[in-house]
């Protein structure tokens, strides 16, 4: 399966080349490709605040090499470097809140540099740690495809009709997805009848990203309206709702796109699996509970308006673009260090303690 | 309260004057005002079929208006009118499938008919008709108005925060709303703190419609994603869910706006109250539970368009515009003809014996 997932490779949402970070802009996927080139850890930062680039893995691959943009040029200008570089982690830190992929990027990078910062090849090291931390991401999307698929073969025999929430392929992460990266081995491996994508508001990255990844390698997707997915459970024989996630903490709580918390709340009432795909990049032990994640509010505007023309009433929008689904809503956490199902806080703290593998 | 909900009466979805239907045109609200006027009954059925107008109570109102239009016309033409008349019957039954006040209004116009088909003044009365409905459901809005006031009066002393979904205020009925109509005597009654408008895909009747409706009126109102409804649930205090509906089965369950149902599934995972308002045009005894209810499916492109313009990626959309919200999910439906609580058969029987009020 491994093989043939990575030649079903085709769309890359980051690309570091001649010295610059390169972005293809989701915003404007699928009808338009264009790739912006950021020179500067700000413009990094402004690239992720403004969802040029947004996925939790991809995000924490991309504040990597905005750190190691701001590494270079700081370290040109000379002078104490180290110092003026800490404005870089704070604007890169600050850039979104609730994806906790971000911090922990920026935290191996710091890691690095304390290490090597001394080092005549400082600029070196530290870009091949944003390498690194890009490959494993791609591995962990790997190992986490095949976990997933034999989750899935152990539970149901039959074809499976599968929903999924947001965009978790490609171009969020640094290879070919999370919950897209099972459904993709899912299909591979023959096991998928069709999956439904939410259309996910207020961006649309189910029917514009998910939707086109899919249809791209020929997996059979239907969009749906996110408010349907009660209405598809009960009558088109959901069996699996798989998600990835921003954030998960020590007991197993998941911070995940809005509307994750009531599809969860819908698989329960209707006994549909529901699986959450996430590298362990995404677990933050330090917090203990999904009552701990900031949750980000974005503009109303987002809601109320599309293409910048205004479509609803002249009111206010409350746009939280977060939820957090609580653990006992959920079957089973999936990450490339292993499975673990009914997550609670002993099985959450046994999981990280296994071997890093990245 | 009466006076004061009439007073606060000022937008209007239809009009009949000068012979002809006016229709205010609601895709284009809340920021383009155009009234098309039709003239007969095939345009009238071209109107509701295209959403020019929606809303279960107010596509009955229009159909019957549509229907006179058709015996005006059929009439003049001579000959055997009243079999040609068939025709238009069909057209306007056909209009829209999910909505029972359709074939209700139509039903009653059908009535009317047969008793004066070989009156002098067969046209006369058949606009008496078409009134009667019309003003009947406007009394039915006040009634229910009052009824679910005092249900909510009776539950909570303390302010509400409520949820609603898609639009059933003065756009969707004769006078100023179902659910929306509660909502606005419960806001006269100092009783609201805050309405949350699910914004309603595809269509946003939430964000374009109710939230249009209510800020006219100074109710404060905040528009949300159908997806963060539980979250909502979970954070603001929500206390009560008030929705409309398209039909009711005889058992109690209840097709409305596709998200009705997960709203329903949601609202009773976090102990939310449920309320249904709806005129009795909109309960058919003929169908013994919601599995009978013939839901619509519309195209595609109204999920993966906006304006005409492709948004999402190429593939296609399942777009089934009502659901269905089992009778155990609701807690009570208000109707002009009394309150049921905790819906089954044997209620919604002894509810439908109750004299005719309209």
């Amino acid at each position: 399966m491994r093989d043939r997932l990575l030649a079903a490779e085709k769309v890359k949402a980051i690309a570091w080349r001649d010295g610059a970070l390169h972005l293809l802009d989701q915003r404007a996927l699928p009808h338009q490709e264009t790739w912006l080139a950021c020179t500067d850890a700000a413009a990094v930062a402004q690239a992720i605040t403004s969802m040029v680039v947004r996925g939790a893995p991809v995000i924490g691959i991309t504040a990597a090499y905005g750190l190691l943009l701001g590494a270079r040029q700081r370290h040109a200008q000379g002078g104490d470097w180290l110092a003026a570089l800490e404005q870089d982690f704070t604007v890169l830190a600050m850039a979104r809140p609730t994806a906790v992929n971000l911090s922990w990027a920026l935290n191996r990078m710091r890691e690095r540099l304390e290490r090597v910062k001394d080092h005549v090849d400082v600029l070196d090291l530290l870009e091949a740690e944003a390498a690194a931390i890009h490959e494993s991401d791609r591995e962990a999307n790997l190992t986490m495809a095949q976990l997933g698929v034999d989750l899935i073969r152990r539970q149901q025999g039959n074809l499976q009709t599968v929903l999924t929430h947001c965009n978790t392929g490609a171009l969020a992460t640094g290879g070919f997805g999370t919950a897209l990266g099972v459904i993709r081995g899912a299909f591979i491996e023959g096991m998928i009848e069709r999956v439904y994508a939410d259309e996910t508001r207020p961006w649309l990255q189910g029917s514009r990203l998910t939707a086109w990844e899919l249809a791209n390698e020929g997996i059979p997707v239907t969009v749906n309206a996110d408010s349907a997915a009660a209405h598809l459970m009960k009558t088109k024989g959901i069996t699996w709702v798989i998600v990835g996630a921003d954030r998960i903490t020590a007991n197993g709580d998941v911070a995940n796109k809005i509307g994750t918390y009531q599809l969860a709340v819908t698989a329960m009432h209707h006994g549909v699996r529901f699986m959450v795909v996430a590298p362990s990049s995404t677990i933050d032990m330090n917090l203990a509970s999904g009552e701990d994640i900031p949750i980000e509010e974005r503009d109303g505007r987002e809601l109320l308006e599309v293409g910048g023309v205004r479509v609803g009433a002249e009111v206010d929008a409350f746009n939280p673009v977060f939820d957090v689904t609580p653990a006992d809503l959920i079957d089973v956490i999936v990450t490339e260090k292993g499975v673990v199902e009914r997550p609670d806080a002993a099985k959450l703290a046994q999981l990280m303690c296994r071997k890093r593998l990245h």
